[in-house]
């Protein structure tokens, strides 16, 4: 139980519903900023304006998953109204205030670094990243049967990366009954991707291993799929890429020879809000009694 | 081979395509009817009108999934033209011309008793229909990730029917880490889905298996899915019916009580085309290949 | 619950263990015949010999999976003494009592149909046959590592046959990794083959199918491992014939060829005897219900 | 290839004969130190006596898995002389020669120390652990189907270690339809687990998770399964520890209890020699190769 933490939950998305509903069933105190036009009750969350909250009492803040954008306005899909996260604010916070969001950007990092507050980013961390594969792979098992005309059962699948998307991509692909090959560069990636069922390749050979793919799905951040690789594979080839933006595809190449190239938009908030929300709200609960049980020790 | 064969393709969408290619590849010769706005050339296929085709020496009749409607007017998605198969274009067949659809409705049962004629319904085969269950299996999968804010992983999901969908859907939705279970009456069905490692229940406790279900999928054909299960069930169910029209749900009851319902349409013709002809190409190239042999054998 | 009813449970191996426990569970009254040495004891069995049991109001009878040899003797493990059972005996039931075994023979099938006794073949079921493909498949996977210097995981997998057994062995053959084809003759099973994400092959095309195998599992009773086909076989091929005696290879041959092929005796009772037991115990339990709610409808 | 290449391969077991077999087919030339009864010739291979040997030209020695004892002694099943590796022998060697073992001990540091060698112990490579995990995993199937009276397939299984065994016996009992969970420490693991479809458990619950265990892996080098984890467990659980000697299950305790607890001895060499020795193969040739060509590189 956090029973007397002191929480802010500024703006968000329908994610943040569900990280709203566990706290409070963990017997938190919730001050929700940007959240008028939210129908729902929770018992034990108030809804407040930015500049009513106390925050000399506050124990922790939680922003959306985006953090701020770079003037630190904060995105709220249930309120019309402009928040903005300032330096001002985090300074009337007690010293142990830890700050959560999904990822982070040079003001986030840089209003936290000038006030010595603690941020966490919570899609650095290998568990989440885990955790929101899963959804990630429903995310691109729904786009390759939407944008193909063949089934993915029988069709020659490459994916490239054995990381914390690419293995969770491995298995559901191979399972679905796709001939599916995984490309890495690391010894123990290529003696995993043998071990799991399904086709190693080792990177550098990528050109000469796309030439009869029906489906590739890249998950590496920088850009591995370029022109000389697309110009190996069929013209029908349907390319995934759910690698961070900009993505890992040279897209105005592949757009030139005609091939159907995706940059997946980040793909768990979209298919599965739900799900999603609830990976974070468990993450972050955990994370809070960690907080919890330290600050209890000191009293 | 099918060095020789004489048939006429009329009709149909891009299913036929497939078959066209296939049959040619076979050195099949082909009479295209309602193909007037179909760009590819095809070696050994030639576009025709109705009126204008020598029937008297055709071996088979391929017509689409549909076969016609109830006036005999047969779908052409490739031609402005209406095609109309008339007892009168059958009696000019010789007598072994055997005629392929998907399926049969009284109008078209009509002219091929008249004409004696062999009509082989393809979608009423149990090879043709497990085939079709990969694609069916895959369209739904891309249904219940769009119409639930949850992952299928880690979902309770209940299939009823463990017949020829009924299997696919159970080991494909297992393998994407849902929990499910399925419903069956026969003895040696529960044992079935005891061994492929999921829960097995018996039909006639629907009612009571209901209560904690996120996606419910029917596959049996009559009306099962009715007001006393559907009372029993979360109203965030979604439930999925696959069943050949008009499904096995009380559509109007689940509307009622906010329950989401789906009657999925025949998927493989929209999710995967091109495998769904391949399908039909490869059983229908089979059964020529039979009727080749025993004409071959005749002469 | 059975209370009341009045069972002799004659003979047999641990698996019967599993269907005195299940049945005192259900408060049945039973009779053991040929327990003499078994330690435990089971509240509402009692240990008895058979002539000094009272058959008149015996509701059921469950002999060993074995049935009785053709002098009519039934197999005890747990006791020294030869235990018969006689058209006599029988004929001292009440007209309902059932007799329960695993199979039959010639002796066991003239004295049922002499006294008019309903004779339940337990392992002609399709469930139970089902279920025990789990135990058999288990012990045919640890033959295959016993007998081989290779792993399952990459090696080339033959099964013959889709039948009751032949889908749990593809199954799992394929889950550990093997490359695994199964031939068929029926097109519905090709196509389920198919469907699993392995290699369906057509049987008529055995001979070539068999060149680069590794392990083939046989699950066809008849003469189909014949020697045109092992002479196709690489000499290191471990061939595991797991169809009822005599199986369906030619052992002569194929250990002049030098190739090992092994007869798998039946696994079950073997690899897992609890399971078997409880598998029998399971099915018998749900036959018994059905018995007595007949018998106290007629009531 | 490995042209020219000179190399000594010095005793060992079935699995040295797989390596033989690839490094000759790669053109490389062999010594064969302690292979007087190997009855198989190799073409380039020549079978010496250690003393015999010219080392002054030797690009690498292959020791067989166990390295040496503490007296210098190599293991040689193909001959009844003893072979002893020593200083003085290596110092015969050119500067650049590697030593590869499978594992080392304080006399194989010392001597390749001494003599300033390159020993590289193929067993600490995670790519060998892993592809190692394949036999490994067998070997423990092979064990629970023949120490148990039931079924894998429905049994709980409980998992210790996420790791590089740990992951592949996870997905091989869970196919097998056990209901698996696995303990762990990192929530990168624990969220590894989730996405694999089986139930994750903290490590410091373990006391709590085995009440109800049918048979527990246990994959940790440290005494994790202690007498107070052993007295929650039922007594018919059937422990097999494949944690290197001397495993993490305190062995003494279970015994006293009566609970069956296997060390697992090394599976790979046992269960699948062939296999094991072209794992070492495959890598050995492939570190080889990255040799060969650094000294092309510098000539």
């Amino acid at each position: 139980m956090l029973t007397g933490m002191q929480i802010a939950v500024i703006g968000g998305d329908a994610r943040q519903l569900e990280i709203i509903r566990k706290l409070t069933e963990l017997d938190a105190r919730l001050s929700l900023i940007g959240f008028e036009q939210l129908d729902h009750a929770f018992t034990g969350a108030v809804k407040e304006k930015m500049d009513e909250v106390d925050f000399s009492n506050m124990d922790a803040m939680i922003l959306p998953v985006a953090g701020t954008n770079l003037e630190g306005q904060v995105e709220t899909i249930f309120s019309d109204e402009k928040v903005f996260l300032t330096e001002e604010i985090l300074s009337k916070t007690p010293e142990h205030c830890t700050i959560f969001s999904g990822i982070s950007n040079a003001y986030l990092n840089g209003i936290t670094k000038q006030t010595k507050k603690n941020l966490v980013q919570l899609f650095a961390r290998d568990d989440v990243a885990i955790y929101n594969s899963i959804p990630t792979v429903e995310g691109t098992i729904m786009m390759a049967i939407q944008h193909t005309d063949f089934t993915i059962h029988g069709s020659n699948v490459a994916i490239l990366g054995l990381g914390r998307c690419g293995m969770s991509l491995a298995r559901a692909f191979h399972t679905l009954g796709a001939k599916v090959k995984v490309g890495a560069r690391k010894t123990e990636h290529l003696a995993r991707i043998t071990e799991m069922g399904v086709t190693p390749f080792y990177l550098n050979d990528l050109q000469k291993e796309v030439g009869d793919t029906d489906i590739l799905i890249n998950t590496i951040p920088y850009l591995i799929v370029n022109a000389e690789v697309i110009s190996k594979m069929p013209v029908q080839t349907l390319i995934i890429d759910i690698a961070s933006k900009p993505g890992g595809t040279d897209f105005r190449y592949a757009e030139k020879r005609g091939i159907k190239a995706l940059l997946a938009p980040s793909l768990p908030g979209i298919v599965a809000p739900k799900t999603a929300g609830q990976i974070l709200a468990d993450v972050l609960s955990q994370l809070l009694h960690e907080l919890y049980a330290k600050r209890k020790e000191k009293e």
